[in-house]
């Protein structure tokens, strides 16, 4: 399971073994690789947290914007086939303006994000028509699953819930200890008060304590990730583009892919936390460096 | 969440409100009781962990019988109005020999082991009919899921595999490095071999590594824990003697029963590995002395 991946830009080898590149904040979007990895196992990732810059939960949308479009271009010039965006604040705050840039400046690459895949999850699970949201506020002022899960039912009533502190708690280890689930429990009071029978973690670092979550919300209600829903879009859109590793009985070896890591701060403590986080082994972690996709002087030119 | 049970004795307070034991070598069980406190959240809970006699793996049927003998007698002497097995070297050796125990000394008692729950869930589960056993060589050599399995349905078969090391990496905390992904691995080669479809998870200590196991046994292997049907068998066994807790709706306040700890050997090391496990705050652990259910000279007077 090492990452082995050598492949310096778009187009080198077989088209379908170019990574798929997942991008986030810091280690939170390594739950989402996560979930990619145990059900796509035949495919190649390349994941890049832009731990120099966490959190961004206190950032304006236009920051992140500029941010995604940088990592999203790092990717492409790795040769990144796919790109996932696997983060609820950057997914919410920049999906748009990647998917313009991609239109603009490259043929055959979707970029998918987190938002959509759980908003259709949760809709097609609740019963009662009442689902919360559990995420970090600039998510929840977002508006980003109040407008997704309204576009897929206008009936359904969110409950948003926005937690400012738990992600942090969560990174810092303390998931276990009794003030974490004093702020989960927190957290949860107002969902359990609405009576939701869904509710969706709009946040990565969240599922690390999905089994605390479901004894405090009670057993019926259906805890949703992005997981399985995301890596089936995933599957589809590469299949569109006859860009999926064949698996076995498809004329493919049915081995597993390989994954490697990019971060934008410092290398020791990404594999520290990122461990934790991926619960597998991490392999060799390369520092880099982003710049920005549009330098005014390339501007000027144009 | 902490623990403030007090019932000193059996039949004090209400009936309903005693506890549910669970009582395990070591701190394995706590994966057991975990998925236990998720779903049965209004249920009050004692764990009891033999760590001083830990680990049970290379133990004989007739000393494991004996100290589950032990075990039971404790936590049925603090009121428990439930046993759960939650060991599956311990259920596979001693379960016939605790049913005959309590049927002669208490009523209204039962007892329940993870074996069974996961040999119906494998046996609903799986399509092709090939069904494979990840547990210790004890449990292997035991028979118990053969026979088990054979039970419910005679076509289908199952393909064991003992693992001698792979409790001890995780309990050491080593599961997400390149060694432990090594011993994974090869643990899975002869079932991906065999192509089963499904796998029962028959140590409690495997839960935890559960998504690196899907990983390498490929997304569409259904992985099988004790977890939810135990957790029906205990509701049923419960309900059918009347010592449910209500739930909200059903009269009850729908609140969150308390859950306490009992361990053998040093409380301190319990505590520490006990909340990887359990993946919850313990709260405070009592250390508890074992001893012989019929003691030589009470069985001389008989």
């Amino acid at each position: 399971m090492r990452a082995r991946l050598d492949i310096a830009g778009p187009g080198r080898g077989e088209p379908s073994r170019r990574p798929i590149g997942v991008f986030d904040s810091g280690v939170g979007g390594l739950t989402v690789l996560h979930d990619l990895l145990v059900r796509l196992p035949e495919e190649n990732f390349l994941y890049l947290g832009d731990t120099a810059r966490f959190p961004y939960g206190e950032r304006s949308a236009t920051e992140l914007e500029r941010f995604a479009l940088q990592m999203a271009e790092e990717l492409l010039r790795r040769g990144a086939k796919l790109l996932v965006v696997a983060c609820n604040a950057a997914t919410s705050a920049a999906l748009p303006a990647l998917r313009r840039r991609m239109m603009e400046t490259t043929l055959g690459v979707d970029v998918l994000g987190v938002v959509r895949p759980e908003a259709l999850q949760a809709v097609a699970a609740t019963r009662t028509g009442r689902i919360g949201l559990l995420a970090t506020p600039t998510t929840v002022a977002s508006g980003s699953y109040e407008e997704a899960v309204g576009a897929l039912d206008p009936h359904v009533t969110l409950h948003p819930v926005a937690c400012a502190t738990l992600a942090g708690i969560i990174q810092e280890g303390r998931q276990f200890d009794e003030q974490a689930v004093g702020t989960v429990r927190e957290a949860c009071a107002p969902l359990r008060e609405a009576r939701v029978d869904t509710v969706i973690l709009g946040c990565t670092h969240y599922p690390l304590i999905r089994l605390m979550l479901q004894r405090l919300l009670g057993p019926e209600v259906r805890l949703i990730s992005a997981g399985g829903a995301l890596a089936r879009q995933v599957e589809h859109a590469l299949g569109g583009r006859g860009l999926r590793v064949a698996r076995e009985g498809e004329g493919g070896g049915g081995g597993e892919g390989e994954y490697r890591f990019l971060c934008t701060g410092e290398v020791e403590s990404f594999c520290e936390l990122g461990t934790r986080f991926l619960q597998m082994p991490l392999g060799e972690v390369e520092r880099v460096e982003l710049v920005d996709v549009r330098r005014p002087a390339r501007e000027d030119a144009l």
